[in-house]
């Protein structure tokens, strides 16, 4: 069929082929190689992506059919009830700042085997799924190493590693919790943390406070000013806001945070918006509660930071989205985390496992002098806010981030449209004006994961692979598909599907 | 030419006419009487809104041709180069807040007759341009009262109207003082007034302190709680800022503005992240400054009013537009200013003649229980902000204000783009992120606002025509377009246009 025009060794550019006299064009589904032999004779080719679907496994394409019949009885119907449920009380969520507390006293195991246990005295929680010492990465270690000595359980960087390579350390996922984390996500006993009442299924979360930018443990620095700046944040900041809370009762931070979202927040990576109005809130309060000297560092605290409300934001989120935990057959994401080494997905359905696969680097804008050779793959548990429909969900309500994690504003609005394919409502409580006030979409099933190959949308921060260098960028990212299609074979396993 | 097709008593609806055996149609331009007598034949008709360009005036379209051909050495050619500096002036301006004075001390008479004379004693300033006493609608008479009764110079308000209406009072616009004013802007000697310094020129403006929402002055209320809260911000708000800022130093309301051009705000309308990132800024330093009480009482106040950064803004757009004044022969706009009688426009190479026509309702979106007959005319000196590229030409920034003025975001983002269309540049220092970070429209160009008939757009609050009901409602209006053809006419006059 190929009329093929022999080519002189003098033409430097080979005639076009062509078929029965048309010009030859070439389109290759899947593999690439395919299209190779033809550029021998300047066909053009197209290559368009494909792979067979669901990893070509045909028992979740069963499963997904089955899940997908969504009559009264079946399994599908089942699902759907589920998920009506999960969905209304992610909507239906009044996250309250409430109180400020120690990681010891605040922090009981939520969930699981040992339920309403306290954090045991040498326990140090970290971002994302489960993870041991020798496979953490290097942000995660050096703000392991940090918290050791802020406990005082070492003297030196070296006697810390010592002891977080034995078995003396209980490591644990910070959601395990009931809590959140930036990046490293560390929590160790005498840390502070914000307590967050979900005031309609009474359900507390948890998070730590913000550092601000530069030296910081979360990014893995552990040296004398991070370990400074946690003990002001222990021993000044965080019992001034504590006692200014007392004074002024709880703070309303869906409130904050969909106000913020008209103000060209996402609440995951800009903050600016709702950190404003949190100062603004809480400054009139402030000054009448703690003495002047401290209220000013506070302030100044608060106005250095602009990413202050983030931790605030991911506690809301945590007390949101565990309130949709524990539906039998319910396909909704609940949690969205990466400890730099793995991505880890849970659902309400499916309990307190994880499904995980390989953390990858994001898709970033670099702070000048770096690039994607220097970055850890993702890493945090702020992908909290996406899970809740904030993030890169809300990216259309803040067309300015593209600055500072790339793009246009075109794809803001186009990430924010393509995450509804996903999501099983809208959340009109968090509103987002570019779309017409449209509600952020919420509710992320799993099924439409796997079948739409739509993977989650994450804003996020990009740390330098190395301890205590910090933040190198901020870009875009995606959840791996595997974790949902592993998160989706559990759940049939769990129910009965394809049997 | 007309078959008419004659319709009996009988039928209804008469049989359609024709001509030449096509039904025929008939499209009018201009005048709608026109239509009428097709309506007995059931003729289709449109009407086409015409008016004869340039209100027929002959001379102003022979004006426009010669003031745009832009060869140097033409008439066309200065107005180009007037226009130039005009425009460099306001896209170099930098504005700062520097501090807090009391009218009678801080405005001297900026420009003309008696330049650098002190605001005389019994002087009440109002918005827009001049008007009498007897003239003044009803917010701007309750204003006055109050601001009579604030100094002191009548015990009630029958002895402060027949004050009013003697000679004894000194009415000017408050821009004849380097001044603006929301509303009926009334500004007496004791009122303490922002200064800002346009660093670029040296030029200074002043604006009041904004009041707050409810019973206030600007809105023509004058009761013993408005003059009561005057009080306080003479003796409280305005001494703690001067001192704060003493402390502090000059703060930046360009880039406070930019800022909160990325937040939503237009700041005109929509000045919650402004005022929130002001409260954040000066909260630490003012809490060293002031004691504890009064802190928390300020600090109260920006808390409870979205709008405090209005006046600010006013200020920062008449420091910028200001040092664009009196440059021979440029068209540029340098004030739109409404005394809720007449609605004037002043522009650089005409002086300080203000060109008026009468102010008109706006098209807005009326709180419950109020609708346009009980709207005064547009009022206020705050379109100093679209004169500078906020506001209304602003609004692809702020999505979320059309909730508070009407229309759809995709409305926003139209005007923003229409006022590109008459105006000479952007401003890239004022970015507009839903439109790709391009500047905000900048430099109203008058020739281009008659030739388009495209008029300025405005967002407004509207005032009750009684005084001391306060705002009913927000909405758009238009600057009437007669007076930018009169204000071109005066060009002509000045420069020698059409002789």
């Amino acid at each position: 069929m190929l009329e093929q025009h022999p080519t002189s060794e003098q033409t430097a550019l080979p005639r076009r082929a062509s078929l029965f006299g048309a010009p030859l064009q070439v389109v290759s589904v899947g593999l690439g190689s395919f299209t190779e032999p033809f550029g021998r004779y300047a066909v053009p080719t197209r290559q368009v992506d494909w792979q067979p679907p669901f990893g070509g496994d045909p028992k979740i394409a069963r499963l997904l059919a089955e899940l997908a019949d969504d009559q009264p009885g079946t399994l599908g119907g089942r699902v759907a009830a589920a998920n009506a449920i999960a969905v209304t009380r992610i909507l239906s969520a009044h996250p309250m700042l409430v109180g400020v507390g120690t990681a010891r006293t605040s922090l009981t195991l939520a969930s699981g085997v040992g339920a309403g246990a306290p954090l045991p005295e040498r326990a140090i929680l970290h971002a994302g799924p489960p993870i041991d010492w020798a496979r953490m990465c290097g942000p995660m270690k050096g703000a392991v190493l940090g918290a050791i000595l802020l406990e005082g359980w070492a003297t030196d960087l070296a006697e810390a590693a010592r002891l977080a390579a034995s078995r003396e350390i209980h490591f644990a996922p910070c959601h395990h919790y009931r809590a959140v984390g930036p990046m490293a996500g560390v929590i160790s006993p005498s840390m502070p943390v914000w307590v967050v009442r979900n005031e309609s299924a009474a359900n507390l979360a948890f998070a730590t406070f913000n550092e601000g930018l530069g030296k910081v443990l979360r990014y893995g620095a552990n040296g004398a000013e991070v370990l400074t700046r946690l003990r002001w944040i222990a021993e000044t900041l965080a019992p001034s806001m504590g006692a200014m809370l007392d004074r002024h009762g709880p703070i309303d931070l869906g409130a904050l945070t969909a106000q913020a979202l008209h103000m060209g927040d996402e609440c995951h990576n800009r903050n600016v918006a709702a950190t404003s109005l949190f100062a603004r809130a809480i400054a009139p309060t402030l000054v009448r509660t703690v003495p002047t000297r401290v209220a000013g560092d506070v302030l100044d605290f608060l106005l250095d930071n602009n990413h202050f409300y983030l931790n605030l934001s991911m506690a809301a989120c945590k007390a949101t989205l565990d309130a949709a935990r524990d539906v039998p057959y319910s396909t909704v994401v609940v949690a969205l985390a990466r400890n730099g080494v793995e991505f880890g997905i849970q659902t309400s359905g499916t309990g307190d496992e994880w499904f995980t696969a390989p953390s990858t680097v994001p898709d970033a804008l670099f702070f000048p002098g770096y690039g994607p050779t220097d970055a850890n793959p993702d890493l945090g548990d702020s992908a909290i806010t996406e899970t809740c429909g904030l993030g890169g969900f809300a990216m259309a309500a803040a067309p300015a981030i593209v600055r500072f994690v790339g793009g246009t504003t075109r794809d803001a609005l186009r990430y924010s449209r393509e995450m509804a394919t996903i999501t099983l409502a809208r959340n009109p409580s968090y509103a987002l004006p570019p779309l017409d006030f449209a509600g952020t979409p919420t509710g992320i099933d799993m099924r439409r994961v796997v079948e739409t190959r739509v993977a989650p949308v994450i804003n996020t921060g990009v740390a330098h692979r190395e301890p205590g260098v910090g933040q190198i960028g901020a870009g875009i990212t995606r959840a791996p598909l595997e974790c949902f299609v592993a998160a989706l074979r559990a759940l049939g396993d769990r129910v009965g599907g394809t049997q």
